[in-house]
This record gives C-alpha cells, sequence and structure tokens, in this order.
C-alpha cells in the first residue's frame, strides 16, 4: 500500500502541475452537467470506477476545485459497489470548476462546473477561532461551545439514537464530542449493529477496506447534528476498546493512516464536523507521541476545509502550543473548579481553551463521574468568567447500563436548564467573547473592557459586593446598568438605578456614589455590568503593561 | 563584524576536522605547562595575543578540551591589554588536554595539559535539571531553589556590594536573580560607576568594544556568591533602562550576539551561572519573539557548558515547550497564590518551574509590590505543595530609594526567616523531589508516594484533618509518623503516635483507627507523614492511569 500511495503523490504533483497551466490559461473541459449548492454545504461528485483489486487501497482520487480565485484539492474516497465520491464544501458564492485526478482512468479528468448560491438563513458556516481565544461561524456570528459528550450514540439501535437526537434537539448543546469507533461501555447488552471495517466481529476484519453501510449511517447523524445546530466533534482514536477485543487501537501506523484519509475524504466536507484526533490520547499505550504528531500533520495536510483540529488528554497533557492544534481540548476537572486555576491555559496556548472533560454529573462509583448539578453548573461558569470553556456529560447507571457519556437517551441530571440558562447569558454577552478583566489579580471577573462586565462569586456566599473594576477601557463618569444573575435559580435580578465610575486607587473604578450590590448571601451569584451611558468608554487599543 | 563571523565559522570548522584527526592518532603537542584544577572549577588558559584593530571583533579565539573521552569546544575572549582567554569547567577527574585555535597566528594550536582533581567537600558542580520536575547537583546533591532578586546589586559601591554579600551569607537564599545590564531604580541617588561597554554615560559607548573592568567586577562578585553556595541566575537583557538613556535596548541583534557571546565565552565557566534570557521579556518592545528565540539557540550552541536557560515574562508567557528552555522561569503571582493554580505549569512544560517573580514582599505604591511577609510565606508554600518552587524579593522604600529588589543591602521584610525555616524542611524532605501525590483532585498535598507527605492548609484554618493519602505507593498496615507544622510560627510539632494506613475508599487510605490529627485552627498550617515502619511501601513505577 505504500508504495502505490508514494507512487500516486508523484502522479498527484505532475497533475498538479499540469491542471495549474490549464487554469493559468484559462482552459477547463466541461463534461459533466451544471449543478448548484449552497454555501457551505455539501457538493458532491459521484463517479463510476473499477471494482477489481482493493478499491479502498489501489484506487486514488483527487478533485480540483476552483472559483477563479482560490484552488482547492479535495481528496475523493470509494463508497462501495463502484461509486466513488469526492466531497467538497464551498466557502464563497459564485461559479466553481472541478476536475478530477486519480491514478485510474474512469476516474481521471473528469470535470465540471457548478454554482454556488448564497448560504440559506441559519447556516452560518463552519466554526473557526476568532480573537485568539474564541470561535465564530464563518459567517461572523460568535460560536460559544456548550458542549456534552455521547462516545457511542451512534453505535446503537434506531430508537435509542432517534432518542437522542431528540434530546439534544431540546437541550442547551451545540457541541457533541463522539467517537468514529465504538466504545466497550455497555457493549454486551447492546453490541454495536455497524462496524467500521467489513468482516466480522469481534476481531475478523479487513483493516484495508471500510465498510461503506457503517459510514453512511455516521454522516447521516452528522447531517442531522448539523441541521441542529450542533457542532461534531469526532473522536478519531481512543482507548475504550473492549480489552482488545476489536483491535482498533493496534493497528500499524500506515493503517492508522488510511483510516484517517477515508474519515477525512468522507466527513470532512461537512460543515459541522471538528477532528478530535484522540481521546485520553496517553492512555492509548499502543501509541508514541510521535503517533499523535504524525496524525494532527496528516490532518492538517490532507483535510482540504482545514476543519478545527485537537486532542483530548488523559494524565498527560499534549503541548498544544504544536502549530497543527487549533483550539485546546483539555481533561482537568480541578483546573475548572477555579477560574484562577483554567485561565492559566490561556496564557500558555494563546488559542481557545475548551474543558472537554470537567468531570461529569453522576452517580458512578468512579469520581470522574461524581459531580452534583451545582458542581458542574459552578464549573461551567467558572470556566466562563475564566475566558475559557466547560464541558458537559453525565453517567447515571440504570440497569442496563445506559448512560449518556457512552450512549445517549435522555438526560437525567440537573444541570441542562442551567447550561441552557448560560448560553443565554452568552448569547447577550459581547459578540468578541469574554476575556479576564484584571489578568492575573483577580481572576473572578471576564468582559469586554469598558462595555461589559461578569463576576462570578462561585462558592464564596457574599451579602453584597462594591463594583471594583480594572481601569482598561474606563474613565470617570461612564455608566453601568447592573443585573444580579442566580446561576442555578436561573433569575436575572436588575439592580434600580445605574453605577457610575469613578477613580478607587491606581488600578480600578467603583461606583460615584459607593453603592453596593445586595446578593442574596448563597453561592453560585454572578452580577452582570453592561454599559449604558455617561461618558464613553476608552479604547482599549493598548491596554496597560505594568502587570 | 558578520563577515567575519561567518570566515571564523569556516576556519574553525576546518581546524575541527584538522582536530578530530590529530586526537584520533593519539597526538597532541604540549608547549604549556601541566597544572592542576578541582573538578567544577575553572580551569583558565591565558594567552598574550594582538591588540591592534578591535579584538573585539576582530580575533576569536577557541579551546578544544578533551580527557580523551569527552571533546569539549570552548570559546575565549579579550580582556584587554593584549590578554586573551579561555575558561573551562572540567566534569571529570584525570587528565585533560587542550589545544586553542584562532584567526590570528599569536594566539592559534597553543596546547597544554593538566590534571582534574576530584571536587574538595562543598564543591557539588553545577545545578541541572532532575526528576523533570527539580534540580540537582552535578554530584546528585538536591538543589531546592529558594531565591531572591536584586536586580542591580552589582552596580552599587562597594561598602553596599559587601553588605548585600553579608545579608545573603546569612539568609536562606541559595539563588539570586540579578541583571548585567544596570537598572534605572534609584540611579540618580547612586549611578553605577563601571558600566559593560567602553565609552561615557549615558550614551557615548563603543557597542563594540565591552570594558574588562566592569566583567572584572562582575565575575568577582559571581565567585563570592559560587563560594556562598549561591546560584546566579543572570538576567541577559531587561526592559529597566533608563527611559532609553543608556540604550542597551535597542542594540542590533548583531550587537545583542556579540554581547551574548562575550558573556557566555566570560562567564559560562562559573558552575553557579545560570542564564536568564530576559526578565520580563514581553515588555522590552525593541525585540521580537523571533528575537528571544535566536538569543537561546545562540546560548545552546554557544554555550560549552549548557548552563541552565530559562526566560521571564511580564504578561506574555513564552512557550517554555521549546527544546532550548531547561525549565520554567515564571512572574503570575495569582498562580503562586494557590497550589492547584500552580501545578497546571507543570503538566504543559514537564519542566522545573519556578515563580521567580510571585509579587514581592513591600510597601510600594503599585500592587506588585505590597505583599506582607505572611502571604509571601504562604505563596511559596503553595507552591512547595504545587510541586514548584518560590521566589522572593522586597521592596521596602527609603529616602535614599535603596531597595533590596533594586540594589540588595539588607533585607527589611519579615518572610526571610520563614523561608529559611521552609528550607529546612526541604533538606529533610525526600531526596527526588516533591510531586502532587494526587494530580488534579486535591492540590494541597505533595511528597513521595509511600514514604513522604505533606499537607498545606493555606487560608483554611482546620482544627483538626483526617490524614487521607491517595492510593499510589501505599497498602494497609504501613506506619507513618506525623509533625504539625506551623509555617509561620516556624515550629514543627510531633504528633504521639503513629498512623496506620487502612483502606479508606477506591482511592485513599486513612488511619486505622481513625483518628484526627488536632490543628490550631490558624492560618498557614501543615501536616508532614513520614513514613517509620510496618508494612513496605508499594512500588510506584507504574502508577495507576485512571484520572
Amino acid at each position: 500500500m505504500q508504495t502505490l500511495i508514494a507512487r500516486f503523490r508523484v502522479h498527484l504533483a505532475r497533475c498538479s502541475v499540469l491542471l495549474a497551466l490549464l487554469l493559468t490559461v484559462g482552459y477547463m473541459p466541461l463534461r459533466a452537467a451544471s449543478a448548484q449548492v449552497d454555501q457551505w454545504e455539501v457538493f458532491e461528485v459521484a463517479l463510476k470506477g473499477p471494482t477489481d483489486g482493493n478499491p479502498y487501497v489501489d484506487v486514488r482520487l483527487t478533485g480540483v476545485f476552483t472559483d477563479g480565485v482560490r484552488t482547492v484539492t479535495v481528496p475523493g474516497f470509494y463508497d462501495g459497489d463502484g461509486a466513488y465520491r469526492i466531497r467538497f464544501m464551498p466557502e464563497t458564492p459564485g461559479e466553481w470548476r472541478y476536475e478530477t485526478k486519480s491514478n485510474r482512468w474512469p476516474l481521471t479528468d473528469k470535470s465540471g462546473v457548478f454554482t454556488v448560491m448564497p448560504a440559506k438563513p441559519g447556516n452560518h458556516g463552519p466554526v473557526r477561532v476568532k480573537n485568539t481565544f474564541h470561535f465564530a461561524y464563518a459567517d461572523g456570528t460568535p460560536y460559544r461551545p456548550i458542549g456534552t459528550t455521547c462516545y457511542s450514540w451512534t453505535h446503537r439501535p434506531e430508537a435509542m439514537e432517534e432518542q437522542t437526537l431528540k434530546t439534544l434537539a431540546g437541550s442547551p448543546f451545540n457541541k457533541v464530542r463522539m467517537a468514529i469507533f465504538p466504545q466497550a461501555h455497555g457493549v454486551k447488552h447492546m453490541p454495536p449493529t455497524r462496524w467500521p471495517y467489513q468482516g466480522t466481529p469481534p476481531r475478523s476484519w479487513d483493516l484495508t477496506r471500510f465498510n461503506p453501510e457503517f459510514f453512511r449511517h455516521l454522516e447521516r447523524r452528522i447531517g442531522q447534528l448539523r441541521d441542529l445546530g450542533i457542532e461534531c466533534d469526532l473522536i478519531l482514536f481512543h482507548p475504550y476498546d473492549d480489552d482488545e477485543e476489536w483491535g482498533f487501537e493496534t493497528m500499524t501506523p500506515e493503517l492508522d493512516d488510511h483510516y484517517v484519509r477515508y474519515v477525512v475524504a468522507r466527513l470532512g466536507a461537512y460543515r459541522n464536523v471538528w477532528w478530535s484526533v484522540a481521546n485520553e490520547y496517553d492512555f492509548l499505550r499502543t501509541k508514541t507521541e510521535e503517533d499523535w504528531d504524525r496524525v494532527f500533520r496528516l490532518l492538517q495536510t490532507y483535510d482540504a476545509h482545514q476543519r478545527l483540529r485537537s486532542i483530548h488528554n488523559g494524565k498527560q497533557i499534549y503541548d498544544h502550543n504544536k502549530p497543527w492544534v487549533t483550539h485546546v481540548s483539555l481533561q482537568n476537572a480541578m483546573a475548572a473548579e477555579e477560574p484562577g486555576r483554567a485561565t492559566l491555559y490561556r496564557d500558555v496556548y494563546r488559542k481557545p481553551v475548551i474543558f472537554d472533560e470537567l468531570k461529569y454529573e453522576g452517580n458512578h462509583h468512579l469520581r470522574w463521574a461524581q459531580l452534583t448539578g451545582p458542581e458542574l453548573v459552578q464549573h461551567f461558569w467558572a470556566c466562563t468568567v475564566a475566558g475559557t470553556y466547560g464541558g458537559h456529560s453525565e453517567f447515571f447507571s440504570d440497569d442496563k447500563e445506559v448512560v449518556w457519556l457512552a450512549h445517549g437517551g435522555v438526560l437525567k441530571g440537573e444541570s441542562a436548564p442551567r447550561l441552557a440558562f448560560l448560553r443565554r447569558i452568552l448569547e447577550e454577552s459581547p459578540a468578541g467573547g469574554l476575556d479576564p478583566s484584571d489578568q492575573w489579580q483577580d481572576p473572578r471577573m471576564a468582559g469586554k473592557p469598558g462595555h461589559y462586565y461578569l463576576m462570578y462569586f462561585g462558592h464564596e456566599q457574599p451579602t453584597s459586593w462594591v463594583p471594583m473594576l480594572y481601569r482598561n477601557g474606563l474613565t470617570e463618569g461612564m455608566e453601568f446598568k447592573a443585573d444580579v444573575i442566580d446561576t442555578w435559580g436561573m433569575t436575572i435580578t436588575p439592580v434600580p438605578g445605574v453605577i457610575v465610575t469613578k477613580k478607587a486607587d491606581r488600578y480600578q473604578f467603583t461606583d460615584r456614589a459607593g453603592q453596593a450590590i445586595a446578593l442574596p448571601g448563597r453561592k453560585y451569584m454572578a452580577v452582570r455590568l453592561r454599559y449604558s451611558g455617561g461618558a464613553a468608554p476608552v479604547s482599549t487599543a493598548k491596554p496597560p503593561m505594568e502587570p
């Protein structure tokens, strides 16, 4: 296989030169009918090709797409029964052309033209990194992840999968972490009905031949998540094989790469796909850090759509400063307990930080799934004022071992409605994202200097709070409306009157009249201050340098 | 200058080949008298050479040292008045030989032999990284940094410098951060009497010609620190120029490198030297991150002795995962306040972490120097149980603007005796260093599994504590002696009897008799548990994987 791949690379390189020449002189033979697709939707080129040998290995297919301004080379894949497909997500409206290249005659030099229409309402495009620490859809709409995890929900009986979709539709979650390979938990009661490879369980796979039916099912589910506005954080590898029964943890690097290429070609055009290279990567003791670097680089070069890329740790944290990591996907509940901890990861990585695993709500006998609802919500709020993002899941055992974390189904915990409330608060916050207001001094407050402040008291139970705002963006005489927020009780209580800024000391501003905001002396309270008038906010292009 | 340097590089490469051949056939002409030096002391080759032109730029000199097993290429330097020197610190006893190479005839092909004697008592060699997160001297003796900062103490009048040395001699500090370039603070009262370059202040320097007298003075002080057992954390660049009066912040990259090469050649053989590439590097707005990378790489390739290397931040943290960083030198007091924060940097860098600046004890009007003594000591203890290290300084203004942070002199704060007490506790702790006992669960405890536990309560004021120890290294029936430690009061009170381990739950062991250790209900208390008998500690070669 390696030899073939290498040979194909040479072939591709030669073709690219030829194609570049063709495009330069404006010549593009049109043999396919014109077609139409919306911006950020999937345009698919379907071709009939050879069925002899092992098409998954023997045949390489690529589409080169251009609108005359940008040119994108997109890998194709074999879908069984002689069907080959190339999936492309166009980013800009207008006329696009493509030409195929393959190492086999029936698939090469096919070309066509198609029209990309502006996105329909509700289609905001793929999510990308914005303002260093945050995210936005391609159309500029802010994206604030409130994710959950259902590792194996797409490996369950049809009725349960439909139930999971229904639950998600009524939930606050706009991202789901889910694994391509099935996981062991609960398989005795509900063995997977489809497998990613051809062959028979538990171990008689042909690891060079994928199972198109498995992937057709998976991509249908990904499409349904997309239609619900939910990002799909796809886990490529994980250490949850059934005591090595299935063997997906012990493939060779060549087979790992073969798998990654297939997944990228097949699923990468879906705009809601993110790549999570592995879950608890360091618990997968059959691979080295160099293996993970290689998979990242493969994604970086092979994924035409440049989906978001991260990797999730067990006990050892991957070096997220490596250039192929787009955002930080963390497990460390201790760090998510308290904003002063959570925010430290921002400084070291200068990338968006998502605590995808901050322990789970549940009644499990293991301590990573014993959080109460209030504590899980507390963690989310701590992450929020740290300028980072939290991640949910739950583990409430029942007699069939059906738990949301592994299988989906229904939510049994108390946190989801409170996360919906947090989502509302975030939707009312500045588009550019919340950043810590006074880095390394008081980590309880985040916002946008001069415009918006969110102070979270966590486990403190104050009965009043005198507003103290870091000087950046402020001057005297600015007015702010205040709200008292009960993050667990889900209430927003406006404070009468306005706060008017006045210098308190070298670093902070407070209220001119010295008024304190009354608080109920309970845990989990927050205060929100929003600029409402008076003197104008000060430009914060160059914030004070001294620490 | 660049051309000359490049030319010399070619020359050197050619010479190396020649020398390698000479060494292979065992031929080494001996022209210098035999000499003797202790292991880890400085062996100096002194030569007379040209005085024409600009010897700092025009002449390059290198010594190649070998004991037949290892070969070390050491840069030489010009010391004025036709004197050239090569300084080398041998690492192993036995017979060593050297041969010089230079682009000038009088300095090249000089050779000699000398005998390295085993180190005398008290000479432990240079400090190196040990066990990923800790340090040890070359002879294996543990080194636990308790550092302080006196940026400009070597730029002061003789009497004050002697006073500083006397203060250090009676202090707990075994590391001093100090800058080569003077800093502006207090210069109106006490202008520096020596300058690193030839010329006249404030700005008429010849930045290609160093001032040997300045460096002779500096290296005398470095030697005195060495003799006191104090590491010298030398700051190469800093942003504290006197409003650009001196111009050391705005040199070209070529002049920066010229300076770094001179400093490395001149001072790098002192075993107590560490390189701090810059202080608050990001506040030096005249350089880019690429400049800092370049200086690091220069040290990495040019420093024959491979001294410890780090860089200290203002608000933006350098990527300490870069391979040339040996340990993490941080400013972030907020992170040092609480062990759950401090420990996070260990995970992301997998290197020793020193909070060289965790705010200072003092009465300054700026908030980075307003810590009370108890709070500074609290930060140190938080760092300790986080498996990291703290850093001290103080800023108590007097009418002459003499403050320890800038000038040295005498200590006026309350923290130093308590840091001496901490140093004693550390000296009684396991040689391999303290690591968090239950990473990401309870950050208040560090130790060595099965052998030693240090629990620090910080601002909590419990009246009793039931020992709970993470399972790693433990089994039932192990016995521990307990001490109650008042970190501020500097008392160690043994608890009568022994703790005998018994499983408490899946994760923890507690005392078989369920006894609680009585505590006085004050802040800043700690408990120490040391293995004393009973069942043997369990091997911790493969700790539990689950988080």
